[in-house]
């Protein structure tokens, strides 16, 4: 689509490596810019992840509280983790709930995929409905620290209108999950 | 409320700078984790930003259709853009949507703020809903590529539906909108 609207268009001239992390790395791009200037964009490169709202027989949510430094905060968040190189979504879904929350899903269904940011990184998000869970042999991850809490869907809806629930995957995982 | 819960939050130890950008900074901080061990933790600092969804009179909704580099994709998103140093989030709502629809609000309501990457960014983005919309004699800003299109609730759900619409804070909006 980019290609029919050249007024829209911007053109890779040049690219340098700033940064390899251990979870992102960085690169600041030279593009030419459809009215013919050049500009300076900073890419944060991401390996794309997946987030899942883990629904119980009884129709409860559970979510995950855990310490975000980036923010300086404790918060709430649907389970979600990084995707392994070559990884397909749904298999890393399956694996990141069972490490999270102990659970395995007999329902995983496809909600949708998002970019949390496309203003500088290229994050992709992979969102899925998991039901129908019975619970694993799995134990959380040892370097994982988190606390896994159960929620009704009222809850889940007055946190939402609070503010409480205040990540951005968690709130579009949930509302398209119907919550 | 971190404080309370020793283990979950993470100390920070050291920080290192690693970048100064033009939209984002990069620094590395080490941390003491809640088991005694050392973590590295890298950060994007963003310096905020609104996201607007806005409702003309007869009930329809204005998105603006551009290139995101990061992604390599021209994508539908609700106005937004970044908060000036020290500027009210309500301030800049009002002067994003202006720079980028022409239009002015005579009811603007608060509809939440969220992290997009908690994991890896400080960013957080206020959200608005824009109704009663005048228009002004503002002209979008000259370096700013985008189209706005105006859509019905219907199409917006069906693009919602679709994966169409694919950028985070434009399927919180949305949803917190009502639409």
């Amino acid at each position: 689509m980019s290609h029919t609207q050249p007024d829209l268009y911007e053109q890779l001239t040049s690219s340098e490596r700033l940064f390899e992390g251990k979870i992102i790395n960085l690169r600041r791009d030279e593009v030419l810019l459809p009215n013919g200037r050049t500009g300076m964009r900073e890419v944060v490169e991401h390996p794309g992840a997946v987030a899942i709202v883990p629904v119980t027989t009884d129709g409860s949510i559970i979510l995950v509280r855990q310490f975000r430094h980036p923010i300086g905060r404790i918060i709430l968040e649907v389970p979600a983790g990084k995707l392994d190189p070559g990884e397909d979504p749904a298999d890393c879904a399956v694996r990141e709930l069972a490490e999270e929350t102990g659970f395995t899903a007999n329902k995983l269904r496809k909600l949708t995929s998002m970019y949390t940011t496309p203003g500088f990184s290229n994050e992709i998000i992979h969102l899925y409905l998991a039901e129908d869970l019975i619970e694993s042999d799995k134990q959380p991850d040892d370097d994982e620290f988190i606390h896994t809490e159960v929620f009704t869907p009222e809850q889940i809806r007055k946190m939402i209108a609070s503010g409480e629930l205040c990540d951005a995957k968690s709130l579009v995982a949930l509302c398209l999950a119907g919550i």
